[in-house]
């Protein structure tokens, strides 16, 4: 397998560390977001949406987002529950996070990283941090009683949420209020096999 | 099963839908969203996220998010691929859709039918009109060659895009040069069972 990633990216890291988790080997493509490296007509073959992460599977066969690189990975291992309910509970966390949680949370990181600091979209700033703070309470509200957000155990959901909730300070959130959530972040951090977002993988291949 | 949902949800029209196709028996709250009903503090015990479609279990376990659902819905039926690869494309294209789509697509209908002419945030129209653009031209080159997004057939990832698009004129989208999308639009509507968004569900029981 190939993962085309940019290091920065929290979504690209969801999969570094469940690749790792699960100890699997895999060649890796850095493509800088900042230059257009994923809208080139190259890249736009292997994902007409332009994004990464994007894996490239053995048969050639190229799998877009994130959160659908996890469950791929993942379906038959013990980071998916096995049950019906909790697969479903798994999803819904996974949705949460790329509707209403992803663009108020890892958008105001790439403002703040990515882009000069006079930049017009600095403007989104405040309403996205608002929308992104609300998402961090109904984490913090689920996690008051619960170690993981499904079933109990570390999951692809909990590596989902992880990636730029941790993060969230580059952005310019404040986690201090969440005490839940910072809880739950170290317990994530402590899981077994655990790397962290700026070790960047050996990459391979000529590939760019 | 109780669905809670508002009429005019696309989100809430893809669980209508699958149920229908399903032939699955559900009991129907409608909750109007322009006046808060899902933000009540009674509603909120049911989605932290106090967001709709919410399906209530016969066990009275909540589910949210409109593609959670219709996982946990279809998972073992013939509308979700049997294999590992095609179940991975089938959540990669309803990731898309809640992230690349939704808010391109689904939040200028919102803006136009559910705020006054004279609201702010007709200001964010032009933006999400030409993102949502963005994300129907991604659907036309990929349907180029195929009759349904994965499998070639018809899957709740088709259910979950259907939604959104095939209203997406009311939010002031142009479907005409996408010929592949409205054809598309076409074959979901015509599968064995398909129920039009408009068409209320009997609703029951006292729940408001």
């Amino acid at each position: 397998m190939r993962l085309f990633d940019d290091l920065d990216s929290g979504n690209g890291y969801k999969v570094r560390l469940l690749l790792a988790q699960l100890g699997l080997r895999y060649d890796w493509t850095e493509l800088d977001i900042d230059t257009g490296a994923t809208r080139t007509p190259e890249f736009l073959k292997r994902n007409l949406n332009g994004r990464v992460p994007t894996l490239e599977l053995d048969d050639g066969t190229h799998l877009a987002e994130s959160n659908a690189i996890l469950w791929y990975l993942a379906e038959s291992s013990p980071f998916v529950p096995s049950d019906r309910l909790g697969r479903a509970q798994t999803l819904q966390w996974m949705f949460f996070e790329q509707y209403s949680h992803e663009p108020f949370v890892a958008t105001p990181r790439y403002i703040v990283k990515h882009l000069p600091a006079n930049h017009a979209r600095r403007a989104e700033l405040a309403d996205r941090l608002a929308k992104g703070r609300a998402a961090l309470a109904v984490m913090d509200e689920h996690l008051k009683a619960r170690a993981f957000f499904v079933a109990e155990r570390y999951t692809i959901a909990d590596i989902a949420l992880y990636a730029y909730t941790h993060v969230a300070h580059e952005g310019g959130h404040d986690l201090e209020p969440y005490s839940n959530v910072r809880a739950w972040v170290g317990r994530v951090g402590a899981q077994p096999g655990h790397v962290g977002i700026y070790l960047r993988p050996r990459a391979s291949g000529a590939e760019a």
